[in-house]
């Protein structure tokens, strides 16, 4: 009887397949099509593609704009990057032929903190087109953000806030793990650090921005911090094994100052086998204010699926919000998506 | 610089009281007047019926519509009562005069569930008069609703939900103590679960069917159980005195059904000095799904506290909502108002 929500999906790697696969077991939602960045895969079938067993009867695109003039998605997901300079054009691409947008690159949880022009370049065209388009993600986006301002809902006056999200690397592949510095000497940490190599956590600014705003509070700066996390014994995953000494993780975080005192602390290690290391991985909030809260959840909700679980959830958000750019502070919390469609 | 936004208060008991002395604190919000059920205190400064030491230079009011058309408040936060029929008449005389309303009647957080007439009723006229109302509160309308349909926006697939908020009575007075059962024989908590007069918790009803409606959940039947909890020695408040055998709180459950199965099981024990009885408190949400979520807050985040702000915290929300009746679910997430205002 119901219409179901079309959806096109950009990129095929780990999320965009684990999206594209939630996608397919949703009754209200339709899997229109997909985008692939490598050419020479165009043409392959999209079950395959994503790692299925089975044929699904669509071909693997690389063509976005006459994608999406051939399959007129009523909505696109965006699972193809980290930054918003690479998000851009795709973005600008969709939103141009009025399809809305729901990105997981992690500058679009809060895209004015990275680029301002591009933010306003976006939210321009999303407003004349009449769709809207968000940035979500279990972190930014959910854990040390959204989370953490609708705790702060409960709060008369808040001193300050302390989150820390300690999370297990060891099922990620070797991109992610290079990011982190996994398998450096501490000595390569640290220069991989000053050159840019080594970027720990992608979203730190977003996060206290978001945060910031919701609140009132004016950020004077932020400071991030990155060091080692160093084995203190032989780890193994499945792409890589490291020797006692060598890093482990990455401890990144970032502290915003406001009146000069530290008033929103964000902690995130991130580390192959903390297991072997008697680290207990886990998401905390901690605000010190009136009442003082104290949340806990253990283990960390996964951020694979729990990225691929925000970003399908949020296409009723992002299909009944107003026309423009969004953060997840601004539109209805996601649910999760169990029933029919229910649009607004 | 910025005008500031003119609350009116409808009730000066302990939540009217603690709202109004809320909004004084903010920069950015102006009590605008106040309305007290007694008319023998109609009158008397507002400062002094509210509980603090020095005069405000406003009058207490009794005369609800005389109040609203000289006043002119931006928004009015109604903490009167619990109940949708009980709450009605006031809402709808805010609205009829275009004035925004925030409830923290528990039967507002869904008032659909309690009597669909009077939520139509309610709906339609703010529609009319352009102007939107929204109920909130500790619970029902954030930890045992809100809370977890957030939460659950992590999850791909969700089996069943639990959620349990352990929390102390001591600090309440004779009427909440009354309403659990505090200080009766078991028989006779008994004979009052029969015959309406012990209520336990009021709001599962409402939290149910607002995390039902979020993620598309059909439920065919919810069960409500009220038990005692029995002193297991001398427990004393300002207000009670019991000996071991009394009641010292209610056990109070609901489970919501789906397919035969329970999907839905929210449990709220409410007891005088838990401390006495090694009961700790706290607000616990395990959503059995996919990624599983297991989130704790110890201790429990206070009923009064956390419903005051939550009342004071969502006038932004609320004046920048679109026409009509919200839930807490259709809303943006409260934030703590710390600096100015921003409306949107």
């Amino acid at each position: 009887m119901s219409t179901s929500i079309r959806v096109m999906i950009l990129g095929t790697g780990r999320m965009g397949s684990g999206i594209a696969g939630l996608v397919l077991e949703k009754p209200s939602l339709e899997l229109a099509g997909a985008i692939g960045r490598r050419k020479d895969r165009a043409g392959m079938d999209l079950g395959r593609a994503i790692g299925l067993d089975r044929d699904l009867g669509l071909a693997l695109e690389c063509d976005l704009d006459a994608a999406i003039d051939r399959i007129q998605p009523d909505v696109a997901i965006q699972a193809t990057c980290s930054r918003l300079v690479e998000a851009r054009g795709d973005i600008l691409a969709l939103l141009g032929r009025s399809v809305p947008v729901i990105s997981i690159a992690e500058e679009m949880a809060h895209p004015a903190s990275a680029v301002p022009g591009i933010a306003a370049e976006i939210d321009d065209l999303a407003r004349r087109r009449g769709v809207a388009v968000v940035g979500t993600g279990i972190n930014p986006g959910f854990v040390l953000d959204l989370l953490i301002i609708a705790m702060s809902g409960v709060c008369s006056e808040i001193e300050s806030i302390n989150a820390r999200r300690v999370n297990d690397l060891s099922p990620y592949g070797r991109t992610v793990l290079s990011a982190q510095g996994v398998g450096l000497t501490p000595e390569a940490f640290e220069a991989g650090v000053a050159e840019g190599r080594v970027v720990g956590h992608i979203g730190f600014v977003q996060s206290i921005r978001m945060i910031a705003e919701a609140v009132g509070w004016q950020i004077e700066r932020i400071e991030e911090t990155r060091r080692p996390i160093i084995a203190q014994r032989h780890c193994e995953t499945p792409v890589v094994s490291i020797s006692p000494g060598q890093v482990a993780g990455c401890l990144h975080s970032a502290r915003a100052f406001r009146g000069g005192k530290p008033v929103i602390e964000l902690v995130h290690p991130q580390q192959i086998r903390p297991d072997l290391h008697g680290v207990e991985t886990g998401d905390e909030i901690i605000i010190n204010g009136t009442p003082p809260v104290h949340l806990t959840g253990r283990p960390e909700i996964p951020g694979g699926q729990g990225t691929t679980a925000l970003a399908v959830n949020m296409i009723p958000r992002v299909l009944s919000a107003p026309p423009g750019l969004h953060t997840m502070a601004d539109l209805p919390v996601p649910a999760a998506m169990l029933g029919g469609f229910c649009n607004g």
